[in-house]
This record gives C-alpha cells, structure tokens and sequence, in this order.
C-alpha cells in the first residue's frame, strides 16, 4: 500500500502520522527542526521561507493552544495565516469537507493545517488535494497528533543524544493519550532500546505490550534507573466514569512527586505535553524543578512546526 | 441624483451594488482583475499595492467564507486586515454603527469591508465617511453582494470572451438571491443579448421580467441552447415554509442533472456561487463534471477582490 | 518597595499603571507619541521597529475595542500579533494564568498586553516573567487602564501645551472609571494646578478629596472656566441599581449639552473615552461639535500605544 504521506519521490507532503515516517524523514526532520531553534533567539525571529505563501489553519474543534503554535511557526516563516474556525462556518450551511478544502485550494491555499475530533479527517483530506497541496495532522480524535510525538522526540534527542543508550518510562493515561503511541513508535525507530510504560490496567489500551513496551504497574518499579519520564496529561472528563477513583487518588499511586523521580536516573529528564493538572498527574514541585524540560519542550515545538512545514513546502 | 460610488472626478471611490457602474467602470474592474489572477499563481503570491494600508473587515452578521476571501485579498496586497465581528462587540455597549466606524477612521483605518443583514448598511457608511475612506459591500441583506456578481461577469467573461453573442440562463431561487439581480443587470450593461431566469413561480420576483429577462417555469425549455448556466444556491431554511414542497421535489424540478444540462449547448459551463446543496439545486455529477466553472469562479473572486481594492486604493 | 514597572536601570518595563510613573517617564512616553503621529498620516503607515517580535494580546475578557487599537498598534511597528481570548481556551481545561503565560513565553512571545476582570492581573503577570518579557496592563477590573490614562493626557497637553496653567474637570462616574483616578494622578505630576471632578455623591469614591480635587455636585459651578471637560461614560449597568434615578434624570443633571458646555471657557476642549451613550452622558450636539477632541483622542491613543511598546521593546 502506498504511504499517503510521501509524494512520487519518496519525499515528505504530508504530515498525517508518525507511524510510516522511516527513521531518515524523523532525523531530517529533527536536524531540520534544530537549525531553527536559533531562529528564535535572534532580534528579528522571521526567515522568509514561506513569504507568499497561504497557511490556512482549518479548525473543526477548538484549540487554542495548538492553533497558536502553528500560526506563530507559520508566521516566522513569514506565511500569511488564514485561521477558519469551521464549526460555526459553512458547514453549518450544508457544505461539506471536500468543497470546504476545495474552495480554499481555488483561493490558492497552499497548505492546510488541519485539527477534527474523528480520527482520519486529516488523512481524508489529504487523499483529496492536489500534489502540491500539504495537509499537516494537527490532532484528530484519540489517532495522532504528530508535531506534538515529533517535538517530544526532539526534545528527548536534545537532552540525551545517545538514543541506543535510553530508558525511557511514559506514564499515566494511555489509552486517551493521542500521541503516546505514536512516540512509542518513532523512539522505538530511532533505536531507543528500552521504552516502558507505566499505568493502571484500566488506562492502558489492549495489547499495549505488542508496541514493544514493557509494562509496569508501579511507579516505584517502573521508573527505577529510567532516563526519561513522560507524564501524560490525565483528563479530567475521566474521573467522572468508572475509569479512576478520584484525583487525591490518582496523585498518590501515579502522580510524579521529587520522591518518585529520585527513583530514576540523577540526571532524568521529566517532560509533559501540556496543559498540566498540577497536584493530579504531577506535582508542582516536579512541574517547576530542574529535571523539568516542559516549557522547552513547548519552545521546541515551535522549532518542529516551522521545520515540518518548510520541509513540505520545499517537497 | 448623484452616484454614490463615484467621486468628483467620475471614478470608482467605493463598490456599493453594481447598479449604477458604467460598462466602462465595470471593464476596468475585469480588466485590473485579469492581471492578479497572474499574482495568486507566482511562487510569492503578493504584491506591495496595498503595504501599509488598514483595511477593516466590519462584519455584522458573520459569514466566515465571504471573510475570508477578503482577508486572503488583502494580505496578498500587503495590507494590514483588522477584523471586526461587530456583533459581539462595542455595539451591544449602545454605540451607533457610525461611532464605531468613526472611532477606526480615528485609527486611520483606510477602507472597509462592511457585511450586514439589514438592506443599505454599506450606503450609509459610505455616505457617511470622508473622501479619502473605501467602503466595500460585502454583502447587505437580500440586497446586494457586488464582488460575487462582478466575479460572476469576470468568469462568464473568461471562458466566453463574446459576450454580445450569450444565452445565459440563472435558475433557481431568484427571490432571495443577493446577486442574481445585479448580475442580470451587469450582463445586459455588458451587451449579453439573452438573458433568461427559470424558477418556480413561487421563487421569482414580482415583476421579473422588467429585468429584461425572458421567464421560464421548465428547465428543459429555459436550458436550450443556452451557453451559460448559473445556479444559484437554495437556502434550506425555505424548505420549511410554504415555498417548496421538498428538497427531493425540487430537485427533480429543477435540480440541475447531467440529463438537463445536455439540453443547453455543448460547451456551456455550469456556474454556482456556493456553498453548494450537492443533490438539491445541483448533482454531484454535474457539480464535479467537466463543464463545471465553480472553482474557478473561487478563484477569480479573489482576483476581482484585489482588484476593487487596488482600483479603491488608487482613486 | 520597588516599582515593579522599573527595570534596574530605572527604565520602563511594565506599563501597569500611571501611579508611580515619574513626570520624566511621563514625557518621555508622550514625548514619543508625538514622534508616531505622523507615522500615521504617511501614506505607507508602517515602521520596523518591532518587526520579528511577537506581541500577545491576552484577553481574559472580550474588548473588542481596545484589542482593535493594540493590534492596530502593533502592526504599524510591523510586530507579529497573537492574539488569546483566554476565556475559551486552556484556562478552561485547568491550566493556571502562569502557565498559560510560560508557555507563550516558551514560543518567545515578547510582549503581553493583557486584559482581565479581576484588579492587578497585570501585575501579577509582571512579577512573574523574566527582564526581557514586557507587560502592558489594558484594563485590570476597576483599578487601572493605563495607556488610556496617557492618551488623555496627550490629548490635553496637545491642545493645551502651557500644562501649568490649566483648570480641569472630570464629569460623572468616578466610581467605576477604570482611569479617572490614574489621570487625575498624572495631570497633577504634570503640574496642572487645578482638577476638579463633577458627580453625583453616589458616583464618587469616598475620600475622593484627597486625590487633590476640587469636587463640585453641580455642573453649573464646577464647569465654571475650565479649559478641559473630560466626560466619563456611564455604564448602562449602573442605571438598574439604587446609584441613578433614571438615564433621563442622569442627562439633565450631568449630561454635557451645548448649554452647560457654554459656562467652560470658550475654547475649552471636550473629551471622552469612548463608546459614548448619546444622550445620556453627553449630547450628540457636543459630542459631535467643534470643542470636542473625542475622534483626535482615539487617533492619539494609537500613537500612544505604538510610543509604549516601542519603548519597553528598546529597554
């Protein structure tokens, strides 16, 4: 079967999921990503790669924290941005996806960013549009959200560069997480040897173990000797079903205190993608100390989003 | 009685209704439009016309399609886009329309895209401001819509370069239709020889045939021959009246199918401002088929866009 | 204690409030608003002063009006403009302020302006973020709403530079004015020798006295010879509550008719922030008349917020 996210050439055109990005497009990507964190620094953080060029973000559930991290990176890559909130638009008025994405290509939209609940949406429209129209997955429903695996995986590679050599521990909800699996993959990809995951059976997908993982139901077991923890956010909309106990509850058994951490290596990095329940899957002190790498994870998500989308444009 | 979109000199100073446009102004529109539809296929789709310029999107009733081809317009010449949904805002504080719009001229803004449910709002804006202020209907009730009629002429013109030479059929629901009036009176100024509507009696205006236009009930008798066919957009909300007995009765009226579209010439091609209702004015097959212009039409709107701008800006 | 909107060198850093602003920095600010008044006549009105900067507007309530005048504001210095309504965004899934603001910072936002309900979010903000990130308070619950404060005094020393010399008076809701205390505060550090503030007992704050006014309760007297009439607005709101009689009974005691405007001195000027109740605080025959400075205040106020965060950006 084809991969829907490389052209004729073998080349990136698509960012729909981590899954089917070999390991050199995830390194070109990241090596791409690392030339523009300095970007950043400097006085004036625009290169004009994308001048000319029509972003458009096409948002058919809300996020406003994902929707400015594509329209900064879009921005800084001097793209003009079209942020179309499509709930309350024209497919309100009977259009549908298809004619939506349609009359935006006639407007010369020259790449999309796409958010949906429904798994697929992006793969959907991207099946749909012309060769050089790119369509970047930015979350639907619990499949993928690749920037945010990418980014992660940046991160991990920046602050420990040796990736054959890694233990690396993903703890708490699994099975809701969108890009749990997905990293899981492009760590295993990259050569990480050890990948562990830590939760109560009740949020862990069936199977788990067939991603290649090994699984832990105890945090004091499952983080000895890791050199990487990655808490998942727990959302709150779970405590109300059978799922969890109660957050105090959850906190105790799998919430990431200094006591827990100095299980793992000395030197363990802690990461989180955002937004945090403090006092629920982790606690402040952790959140705020000097394993955390969680607000330069959100700096090098940026970095990973300028560099996806000016690799896609120059494919 | 003076021609409010004129100024001293006779030129263009805003774009109200088409009423009231010479062949001559309407020609220079086409005209300047034929030289941006260039623009939107360059690498660096933009031109500095319009570069320090504010250019107000002032939406009163919220139409995220018409919106967003302004702001695409816009961007594409350089302007500053300050969008404004006048609805939830200072308004609902009890200031007037003509405060508000006094407060951003205050700010220097340079022209405004006005769209509003009420007949006139953009008239009255533009009787209201200074000489060197645009204003652009973007739309005002059932009233007047004019970039959609003049992207209409520019794409009939564009595949059917002898226009003194048409048979142009509009079907559908020309009661409620913003354009088809003005389209009809932009085609006739423009020297069309025929033009003909066909619709059930129950969605015409009084008094159509004033228009100049020859009045059809029957689809197979209004299509013959013709070398364009516009279909206008069936708004679902008048299915519930009394209007029309159901969207599958109306259809198989006059739902444009390829069956029907056989009985026009050969090489005629379909028109639809969209959004579409695929199965109610318009099949899928038709919509999608080879004599289909609908997309491009999305395309020179952008075109005519930058041109009323550009034109506005100059004069 | 520090003046938390001072850097080290005793610069500007925050704008938070006029209170604790020197008369040095006073000027210096309008001083350089001066400068940005023509930027806006230019026919291309844009400098590169803040270009590659990323500007947030952070609006934890909806004003349109004000995030209109910041944008507009910070596009002229050709900033990147993000813009959050926090209402609907993270905040809702638990995030805290803090993090919200991190995580910006981590995408290397340099500059927040920020409006939120509840006095002194601003100032909690600018304790938090490091020296080169600047905050700019636009509107904080009743407290303060600085850059409007300045473009008071702007406007007053614009039309009456000889500062020393004049008599003030500030008309009607005290009580709720976001700015009426901040302005009365920098008038006086400008060295007007004379405020005076005309309301009703129920609309003015206790111990308003020793702001250094004089207060009147009637306007016959207190607009006896002064040479600004700075009305404020009065928020419908209030006319529910046991405060006024009746916006009626409001207009004829307080309202600014040519009447009363008559007993100032003859070319008194007359001011208000805006969005005005016609006919309630003020009479449109005023309001629209040719001792009122209403529409130059706006047009001011951009120059005023271009001077601020040009000059936070230099320090």
């Amino acid at each position: 079967m084809n991969n829907p996210q490389l052209n004729k050439e073998g080349k990136l055109t698509h960012l729909l999921s981590i899954e089917g990005l070999s390991a050199s497009i995830l390194r070109e990507i990241l090596d791409t990503a690392e030339s523009f964190v300095g970007v950043a620094e400097r006085e004036v953080k625009k290169v004009p790669l994308l001048r000319g060029k029509t972003v458009c973000n096409l948002f058919f559930e809300n996020s406003t924290r994902t929707r400015t991290t594509f329209e900064i990176a879009a921005k800084r890559l001097s793209a003009d941005v079209i942020t179309l909130n499509v709930g309350t638009s024209s497919q309100s008025k009977g259009e549908t996806i298809l004619d939506t994405v349609d009359n935006l290509i006639a407007m010369h939209a020259d790449m999309f960013v796409v958010r949906h609940s429904q798994s697929g949406a992006a793969h959907f429209i991207a099946r749909h549009v012309q060769e050089n129209i790119h369509v970047i997955n930015a979350g639907d429903g619990r499949h993928a959200h690749p920037t945010q695996g990418l980014l992660d995986v940046f991160t991990i590679r920046h602050y420990k560069p040796e990736m054959h050599n890694l233990r690396v521990a993903v703890v708490g909800d699994l099975l809701h997480s969108r890009v749990a699996r997905s990293e899981i993959h492009a760590l295993t990809t990259l050569g990480v040897p050890e990948v562990r995951v830590i939760a109560p059976k009740t949020l862990l997908p069936e199977h788990v173990e067939k991603l290649g993982v090994r699984v832990f139901h105890d945090m004091a077991e499952g983080l000895k000797d890791v050199d990487v923890v990655m808490m998942l956010r727990l959302q709150n909309e779970r405590m109300n079903g059978a799922l969890l106990p109660s957050a105090q509850e959850y906190f105790k058994c799998y919430g990431l205190t200094q006591e827990k951490l100095a299980l793992a290596r000395p030197d363990a990095i802690v990461m989180h993608p955002g937004p945090m329940n403090r006092g629920v899957e982790i606690d402040s002190a952790v959140a705020d100390g000097n394993q955390s790498v969680i607000l330069p994870q959100v700096t090098y998500g940026i970095a990973i989003r300028m560099a996806v989308m000016s690799i896609l444009a120059g494919n």
